[in-house]
C-alpha cells in the first residue's frame, strides 16, 4: 500500500501503477462489483431474474439505495425475454438510450438485430418542426411519429415523463401494447406520475419509482435482459 | 383533479390530456424544476456559479441527495468558462457523454465549435485492438491515444475509472493540466479512489465523490458551464 503514498522529495505515484501491476479485465472488474452489492444487499424481495436485472442497475448507478425504487410487473421478464429473442423493434425516448445500447448484446438473443431496429424519432426534422410550431416537447411527438411500431414493442424511456405520458395515452386510447416498457424518466416535473400512470395500465413494465431514472439505468436493464435471454 | 380518476364505467382518462390542457414548453419545465429544487434545498454551501452548475445536476439526477457529493476546485468554474470561450477541445470517456453533448450550446460560446472538437476513442479499432492484446480496459487505451490534445483541454469523465486514473498519471508524470476535469466516473470498484488521487493532483476540477456519477451528469455540467459562459 505505501508505494503509492508519496514519499517526502519522491514523485507522486499513479494509482493506475497498482493496476498496471494487477491488472483486471473488464469482466473482472464487473464480477468483483457484483459480489460487493451482493454482500452489500444481502436480502431482497426480487427473483433470481429480477435481481440479475436489479444488480446491473446499482451496478450502473453506483448507488445501493437504488434497490427500494425498482418494480417489476408480474410477467416483465418473461414477455421482455420473449420480445427480445423474436427481434422485436426497440423505441427508445433519447439518443443518449440510442447510443448505449450494444448492438452485440442484442445481435448475441437475435442475429437479425440491426441499428434499423432501435428507433428515436427526438431529433428529426418533422418532430422538431411540429415541437416549435406548438411549443410542446419534441418527445411527444417523438412518440406519436413512431405509433405504428410500439404494439408489441420494446419502449424504453430514460429521459421524458411527456413521451411516457404520450405512449400511456396510446395504451389507454388506441390499445397500443408494448411487450415490455422499460420506465425511468428523470426529474422533478411530471415523471414520478408519468411512471405511477404506466404502471396502472396492465401492460409489462421495469420501472424506477418517484424522480430517480436516466438513460445509463434504461440501458442496463436492455443489457441485463439481453444476459437473461441469451442461449446457454 | 378527478378528471383524470376514472369513474365507474368510463374510460380512464390519459394524464397527457391535462397537459394538452395546459401545456408547458420545455424551458417552464426546467424553471418550475429549478425552483423545486431552490425550495428543498434553501441553504447550501456553494457559490452563486456553483449552485448553477449543481443545480443542474441535481435536476439531471431527479435526486437531491446528490448535493452532498458535489466538489468543486477552487478555480474550476473561471477555469472551465475561460477554456469555453477559447474553443478548447473536449476529451470525453464515453459515446453516451459524446452523443448527450449540444453543439448548439457549445457554439453560443464560441461559434466554432464542432463535432470534430468532442474526441471520444473508446470505439475506435486500434484502441479495440491493443485493449484486446492487453486484457485492458479501451478507456485506457482510449485516453492514451488523446494524449497530444489532453493539455488544456476539457476532460470529460462520466463512466471510466480506469480512464480517470489513466489521466491522472499523465498530469502526475508527464505535467499534463487540462483546462478543467469534469470527474464523475460511476461504480463500485476505483471509482471513489480515481476522484480522490484527481482532487489532490492540483488541477482545476468538478467532481461527484463515492461511487455515483454518469454521462448524463457530465452532460449536464458541460452544458450549465455553457449558460454561465454565453455572453450577455
Amino acid at each position: 500500500m505505501n508505494n503509492y503514498l508519496p514519499l517526502s522529495g519522491s514523485p507522486k505515484r499513479a494509482l493506475i501503477r497498482m493496476f498496471y501491476e494487477s491488472p483486471m479485465t473488464p469482466e473482472e472488474i464487473e464480477q468483483q462489483s457484483f459480489s460487493l452489492i451482493d454482500s452489500e444487499i444481502p436480502c431482497h424481495r426480487f427473483s433470481p431474474a429480477e435481481w440479475h436485472v436489479v444488480r446491473r442497475m446499482i451496478h450502473t448507478a453506483g448507488d445501493v439505495a437504488l434497490v427500494d425504487k425498482i418494480e417489476f410487473s408480474r410477467s416483465a421478464i418473461e414477455s421482455a425475454i420473449q420480445a427480445l429473442k423474436s427481434g422485436k423493434r426497440l423505441f427508445v425516448d433519447s439518443n443518449m438510450v440510442r447510443s448505449g445500447l450494444s448492438l452485440e448484446r442484442l445481435r448475441k438473443v437475435h442475429a437479425d438485430y440491426s441499428r434499423n431496429d432501435i428507433s428515436c424519432h427526438v431529433s428529426d426534422s418533422d418532430v422538431a418542426s411540429l415541437a416549435r410550431a406548438s411549443a410542446l416537447p419534441r418527445s411527444l411527438f417523438a412518440v406519436r411519429k413512431a405509433k405504428p411500431i410500439l404494439d408489441g414493442c420494446i419502449a424504453v424511456f430514460g429521459n421524458s415523463p411527456i413521451a411516457l405520458m404520450e405512449l400511456n395515452r396510446l395504451i389507454i386510447e388506441d390499445a397500443i401494447k408494448p411487450s415490455i416498457v422499460v420506465a425511468m424518466p428523470v426529474g422533478f416535473v411530471h415523471v414520478a406520475e408519468s411512471k405511477r400512470e404506466l404502471m396502472s395500465l396492465g401492460v409489462p413494465y421495469i420501472a424506477v419509482t418517484g424522480r430517480r431514472g436516466g438513460s445509463p439505468l434504461a440501458v442496463s436493464v436492455i443489457h441485463a435482459l439481453c444476459g437473461l435471454a441469451e442461449p446457454g
